[in-house]
């Protein structure tokens, strides 16, 4: 490397460790070491290596990078303003309040694809991202700075796994081995070897430097370009707070504003006015045809017994013919559910991921970062192994659509582990979700093809069994929607309930009526957003609601509806799953569960 | 080895067949293929290797034995019958409703340690018992068996790692290599060099074997039991359904029972009746010295301003220096959980996992297994990461301690990838826990040490920033119960707050009474279960409920409220927060969730 641009270089890294400690001071929080330690790093990346157009970061042909060392944030800010892209004094808005510049980065500011900050989950999100390319067959790289300290999530493990298994060669991650984590020292330190075997025997492609050399940088991230059918891991051993005594490799200084950062700004040579001129790729169109064909649902005869999770395979293959942008991914259970029906039509569009549910759903959010439109479907049950990913792709505000079958105890013999209990208050809980829970096979379908449309993370609950069609094909059930399915004026109370248990809730209600006592019926089937006219419209006449879920009583349909009338204060009685199931029939179980039609009964002559 | 024995290992391992193809004919269901595959290396083990009474499963010199592959449910019990431990009308009766031998093991058995069905967890678990065996300085051996399919979760890496670099020797993990997962083949299929090479770059010593060669399975477990400071894997090559055709090395034919068994069982050699006569350790007292001494909490000087985190890590001292069983683990973020403060006074007893929240909660759910009373802390919004491990610690009836630390907007610039704000719904829908939530010091380290005596899951949140102690040291707080802070007969609402809220709704009810608005203040610390006699007589009273807390609307708090005064029909109004939020100071994001005493205030006049 020429004298000059090794000068140049060494000055970009100092600008960018200066602007990281500016930015932390005037915060007065922040990762300023955390930061010092990957300078080099990123400025060489950024100046030698990186190709992306900061004025229109929507060009496909963009590279992608990840901060997975989210709280690297102050590095990452100094590089944007280098390239041109922020302003000095936007900067020195890091952390407060309005500012796009958060304590970790998130898609607010338009080059960031996705929020981090919960370490491990930068490479498997680029994991999707480097699958979408190669999708798209389009050249970008997704480049991955991490922290030594994450490599201790399994995440990072499920993601090496793939990616060395898929031979992802447009895939680099560059760890930041500064050996020191927030308590103390890493596991291994700066045995950089002892990464270098794990990620060796996961089938990539290593090379260990030394992270402070621009020379070795450069020559390890072209090294990583001109690698073929592998991803490369770059293990750079580097210094956390890299340049100032104070830190400088010290325990203690993690994630703190330095305490005197005048002189640390001196001591790094003091401010500087760089620019990097990142290298912009040619503009270059979505390669990927969308081919948008007209949508044949599949439709199941009312009066037959259908599963939804087979409403929902089916659908997705319609759906599949109909959008060339629908994606599918499979934890290793398709033929359960049902997104069979999808892999067998679309092959080149469905990804198994294996029994990785954290790499199942941030493959999908690396897929939709790239516009793609992700179904993840696992079992309820073992969505739960995914749910900080799942957070996360909430702040990250993607658009995801997850599908969770056997839920309930309605599975029957297998037993409490296959059993989804408590995926609806996962899922309610997560930022901006959308929660759906069909009943009958035309809705699974209708409310499948609903989902591609949906912005942000929405779940479908399927379940394992047949229940009865009792909707015609065709009829649409919007999101925020409901139906009244038993209603008279004379009602004197209105069960609320979704999927298996709307045939219990029918049942009963017949069973009532033919004694004398009249009841209403919802089919909630979308638990969030919440039908409140509806439910109000029962609060108000009847005042007393009965709501019955195959789910534990904290944070399921019962707690949308008390939710949704708390104002109003009518009755509510919630029917959910309290005990702790064994093994025995599906009927057995909702009797024991006290949830079927039995139960429902007695829970209305008792309300009234 | 002779060929009397070779002989005997091979019709015990065709009884285990037979039994497993037996048991699963008679239920209609069931994973007898995954049973078949494994069938010798458990015959080798229980005959050769393992150390167990059965007559007293709580001899704390006996062996543990995970089933991580819980749907080998099967051969398990085939296991206990040829130990004598149950009868073959037992083994008969699996899966059947009240019938021990539930679809996947579960403590109902008492030979069962920890209940399994969710792949990827026994290696986890099986590392926490083997931490508890050095601890104890107990000489038994965990032996996990797990299937080739369940390595590609991350939870399986996490638990390699920490084995390989704590060289626990007392751990040996079977892998079941038998090439066919649920939906098809494996990633690797039958390359066991794959599966070692990677077990060994983590520093594992590694055998792979012909899994159905009894001399070879012998040799194997003989050479896992001497080998010193490393943890060993024995990579068994096996046919899954192994002895009958109709299933043999098949795809399709994953958890369904078989379509002729009569012709199975013939094909296996037919029904025998052979026992097993495992290796009975002597019984040793528990030689870990459990001396409890007085407890002193630390005291808070109300007034004083100090943070719930450093209430709890000063309490978890004192309860370490009064309860020699209690043990503390770390998600490399002691320093702030502030389980800092337990390290430093007990380091033999204070585990650090780094950052592998899985492996984190695994461990305490392998400690206490062993009858320790883990704590297990990190942030809250990080506990989701180990979401699932918490739903199978429930169903293992495991007594684990967690605590989330940094929970709601209050953290205040880090931004919302570092808030627990779903991490009450999480724990709220998990069967049979406990949830706790302080809003002072005092009552923070009360908490802590009620916690050492819940059984099941327990959950404390605690709050980063100092919070007025408003309690005196000493007082006690009974989980179920609450604190009426605010009360006089004229009050027109009741505010229910918890933890940084009640400080919130203080300072809102003094503001609104010193308007001529008289309202209550309940401090709800016990989340789960609710002080239903206390919020119903503020249901009835004033008629008007308000709920204000920094978690979503979804399944926290204010659930819990509506929840237990729904059949009362009180009007309910929930603040909780709503948006998505960026960085801002602790005080800007209250106000900007509408969950401050502003917020409350006006919602206050609202509602009346």
């Amino acid at each position: 490397m020429p004298e000059r641009d090794l000068h140049y270089l060494t000055e970009l890294a100092g600008q960018l460790r200066v602007d990281s400690v500016r930015s932390s001071a005037a915060a007065g929080s922040g990762h300023p070491t955390s930061s010092m330690s990957a300078a080099d790093l990123m400025a060489v990346l950024f100046a030698c290596h990186l190709r992306y157009d900061f004025e229109h970061p929507d060009n496909p042909a963009n590279d992608h990078l990840i901060f997975s060392k989210g709280h690297a944030s102050p590095l990452l800010y100094a590089l944007f303003k280098a390239a041109g892209a922020i302003t000095d004094e936007e900067l020195l808005s890091f952390r407060k309040r309005g500012s796009r510049l958060e304590g970790h980065p998130t898609p607010r500011l338009p080059w960031v694809d996705v929020a981090t900050g919960s370490l491990g989950q930068g490479l498997p999100v680029g994991v999707g991202m480097a699958m979408a390319g190669r999708l798209e067959r389009l050249p970008y790289r997704v480049w991955v700075l991490c922290g030594d300290s994450e490599l201790a999530e399994g995440s990072v493990w499920e993601a090496a796994e793939h990616a060395g298994d898929e031979g992802l060669a447009n895939l680099t991650l560059i760890v930041d081995v500064n050996r020191l984590g927030q308590r103390g020292p890493t596991r291994h330190g700066w045995d950089t070897g002892a990464y270098a075997r794990r990620f060796g025997a996961f089938g990539w492609h290593t090379v260990e430097i030394d992270g402070h050399d621009p020379g070795q940088i450069d020559f390890a991230l072209g090294d990583a370009c001109n690698t073929r059918r592998r991803p490369t891991v770059i293990l750079a051993k580097t210094r956390k707070g890299e340049g100032v005594v104070e830190v400088e490799n010290r325990e203690g200084a993690h994630g703190k504003a330095l305490k005197d950062p005048d002189t640390a700004v001196a001591e790094l040579g003091g401010v500087r006015t760089l620019t990097v001129d990142v290298h912009r790729p040619e503009f270059m169109p979505q390669p990927y045809r969308f081919d948008d064909g007209p949508l044949t649902l599949p439709e199941y005869e009312p009066g037959t017994r259908v599963a939804t999770r087979t409403g929902y395979g089916e659908a997705l293959a319609a759906l599949g013919a109909a959008r060339g942008d629908v994606v599918a991914l499979d934890g290793e259970v398709a033929d359960s559910t049902k997104t069979q029906e999808f892999a067998k039509a679309f092959p080149d569009r469905f990804f198994e991921l294996y029994i990785a549910e954290q790499q199942l759903v941030a493959a999908a959010v690396g897929m939709q970062a790239r516009g793609f439109v992700p179904y993840a479907a696992t079992f309820a049950a073992f969505l739960t192994r995914a749910h900080d990913f799942i957070r996360m792709a909430a702040v990250s505000q993607a658009s995801i659509r997850l599908v969770g079958s056997h839920a309930g105890v309605a599975i029957g013999e297998d037993g409490p582990s296959q059993m989804g209990l408590e995926d609806l208050a996962m899922l309610r809980s997560v930022y901006g979700s959308t929660v759906l829970y069909p009943c009958d096979a035309n809705q699974a379908a209708a409310l499948t093809a609903e989902m591609a449309g949906i912005s942000g993370v929405s779940y479908l609950r399927t379940t394992r069994g047949d229940t009865p069609v009792i909707y015609k094909p065709g009829e649409r059930f919007p999101v925020g929607g409901s139906r009244v399915l038993r209603h008279t004026p004379a009602d004197r109370a209105t069960i609320v309930a979704a999927g298996v248990t709307v045939h219990e809730a029918l049942a009963a209600a017949d069973e009532l009526a033919a004694g004398g006592i009249p009841v209403g019926v919802i089919d909630l089937y979308s638990v969030k957003p919440v039908d409140k006219a509806a439910l109000t419209a029962a609060a108000t006449t009847t005042g007393n609601l009965i709501t019955v879920e195959d789910h534990r009583p904290e944070g399921g349909l019962g707690d949308a509806v008390t939710d949704a009338v708390s104002e109003l204060g009518p009755r509510v009685v919630k029917l959910a799953v309290r005990g702790l199931p064994g093994s025995a029939t599906p009927a057995e179980q909702l009797a024991d569960a006290r949830i079927d039609r039995r139960a429902i009964v007695e829970a209305v002559k008792r309300l009234l």
